[in-house]
């Protein structure tokens, strides 16, 4: 596909990813719609068109992609069938929703990462409660939903035999728990003429509650070596999948220095978001661009950089209101990019932060401070 | 005015310097109206809501005012009573109407410049051509329209007698040609609690035919205490103005070493394109920071970087196509940034690509492969 300002990208999804997707395509002037249940979802004032509808339903979808040109998606729990009528009808729809079917479920993900030698945690397949409390494995092990879990839902560790009586009811995998010195993560682009390109290592430090990333350092603080075995095992598996557009790789750097797979995503991630401030070329443009088929971006960094996610403060549900900003906006290299989430509730993305310094220490105190001091509340309770 | 996602903020204007500054209110999830008198502006798909008017006529601006916290302008051009109707009401109108009308005709512009003790070019006033004809002074000369000027137009050179027939008929000015070393810009922000910052001097290379920007290098190529010069004669500017918002001021560097005021414009401006991607905080993200009320943010720049214009095609008119984009965006450090216009014409400012490299000669190279690079036709004659 040749360039034109008349291409016209659908994209699945109206939340946070879709708008910066749709930040970086304003720059190549393409023509973007997007689709969310949530009638208010940020993408909404943004898009060219915006659809009020169910990405999951089948008609909905179909009909959602026939002015298109390309449709990608910004969340994976999306109506495959749909999509791949949509491909059958010669529609370009990246990521391709065969590699989707093998993603979405965590269990046939694992089992594919088994099947091309991709190096993962241990794991047995679970198809109830019942099955957990009867398997040969005895806790502690993770516990992760085959579908539709995102932003730490869908994941637990089950500590003790008692822990079972809230394991997952619905299909679900155990892993066994690895003992990382480090969380990791590699955005991987591949585009249509299988061009590659890695974002450098991020490094991810978890809500000790909420289970999603609270906040990243990129570069890792990690040895060459290290970062080279990790941008290996990314391409790697962007090239098994034999995705078009964006994967990002979640490793665990064991203490014994091996790379682990944890999981993927096939879109921009949470892991990439800081890319948009420290790196030449965006996650969300290197996105646009490998699903267009044009030549991928430089991925190089220019100064280390943290991403801090902002998370609805707990006991407020209701329309956001944001504490801090002036405060937040008085410290040199500290960047907000707030959703546009109408309303908040307690851990909920509302935004990310971040933060570009050259010095180590610097950047560990300005992420502190940008945890302190910008707050989501409700002015409702 | 403290931060609040519910701040409303109206734009007159839908062209590109009001979508740049859309993409950046994103980030601050601020709410953006626009209105143009063209149907299919720049800002029109990505504002949160776009009024096809005009921004010239009084009841059209005072009712476009009503439902907005905040007033801002993309041009000068607009109509200057209702924004001082406006700022009656108690809206926050920023840069001031008052202001504005000391800027948007160049006659005025230049006495304040003189009462003001502000060093620029010695200059005539004259109502008419006959009034030029029967001047005391002689060509070679410029002759500046007072009124609507914008991107080199109402801008000329009389070089001889006989070019006075194509002198303004207008109110217009002659201003004695300055044999300059370079041209100069700096763009300086100002807050309305009085905090003033100036991002890098900026080298700008004019358009032999299109008397406009053709493309700038930042910093400047000037020595440091040219540099602190230029500086101090922008923020002087802008604290005389007492102006809240950006005020770029465009400066000829003499070949004596003195620093003239060429011009000034109170909003973002072309020759702050380059800290989208050059700065730690663009011009758009400042400007609604200073009408804001908030911290200034940063303006330290992190690589050199150049911004070079690109314009329609001559011979061409009509639905606009770009030809380059895969050769463009296969050379690193190299951001096309189109702004969405439907139609092209010659010389038309269709977009700007912004060339990130720490390399002086490199970066000029790169400038030269841009220019050839990326071409704006239309498919239609």
């Amino acid at each position: 596909m040749a360039y034109s300002s008349e291409i016209k990208i659908g994209i699945l999804g109206g939340g946070q990813l879709g708008r910066m997707l749709i930040q970086s395509a304003i720059d190549f002037d393409i023509k973007i719609k997007t689709i969310d249940p949530d009638e208010n979802a940020p993408c909404k004032a943004i898009s060219h068109s915006f659809e009020h509808g169910d990405f999951k339903d089948y008609e909905t979808v179909l009909r959602f992609g026939q002015d298109c040109d390309i449709i990608t998606i910004e969340i994976e729990n999306v109506n495959l069938e749909a999509l791949e009528a949509l491909e059958k009808q010669g529609k370009k729809v990246f990521p391709q929703p065969a590699i989707l079917r093998k993603i979405k479920d965590k269990r046939i993900q694992k089992q594919f990462f088994i099947d091309n030698n991709l190096p993962t945690a241990k794991f047995l397949l679970t198809d109830n409660q019942e099955a957990i409390r009867n398997a040969s494995w005895q806790p502690p092990y993770v516990n992760k939903l085959g579908e539709g879990g995102y932003d730490g839902k869908g994941v637990q560790i089950i500590k003790t035999k008692a822990d079972i009586d809230k394991a997952f009811v619905e299909p679900s995998l155990l892993e066994e728990l690895i003992d990382f010195e480090k969380e990791l993560a590699v955005v991987v682009a591949r585009s249509e003429s299988g061009e590659v390109k890695c974002f450098p290592v991020v490094e991810m430090v978890f809500h000790p509650e909420a289970n999603l990333v609270e906040y990243l350092f990129s570069p890792a603080n990690i040895s060459e070596e290290t970062a080279k075995k990790a941008f290996d095992l990314a391409e790697k598996t962007a090239e098994c999948f034999g995705i078009v557009g964006l994967l990002a790789v979640e490793m665990f750097l064991t203490k014994d220095g091996d790379i682990l797979i944890n999981e993927v995503a096939p879109r921009p991630h949470n892991s990439g978001h800081h890319t948009i401030k420290a790196n030449l070329v965006s996650q969300f443009e290197q996105h646009l661009r490998a699903i267009m088929n044009l030549p991928l971006g430089d991925t190089a960094q220019v100064d280390p950089a943290a991403m801090v996610n902002i998370l609805g403060a707990e006991g407020y549900t209701g329309p956001a209101s944001y504490e801090g900003m002036e405060s937040l906006l008085s410290e040199p290299g500290v960047h907000p990019f707030l959703y546009g989430k109408a309303i908040t509730k307690p851990f909920r993305k509302m935004g990310h932060v971040t933060v570009i310094e050259k010095d180590f220490d610097k950047l560990k105190e300005k992420v502190n401070f940008v945890k302190k001091s910008l707050i989501v509340k409700s002015n409702q309770a």
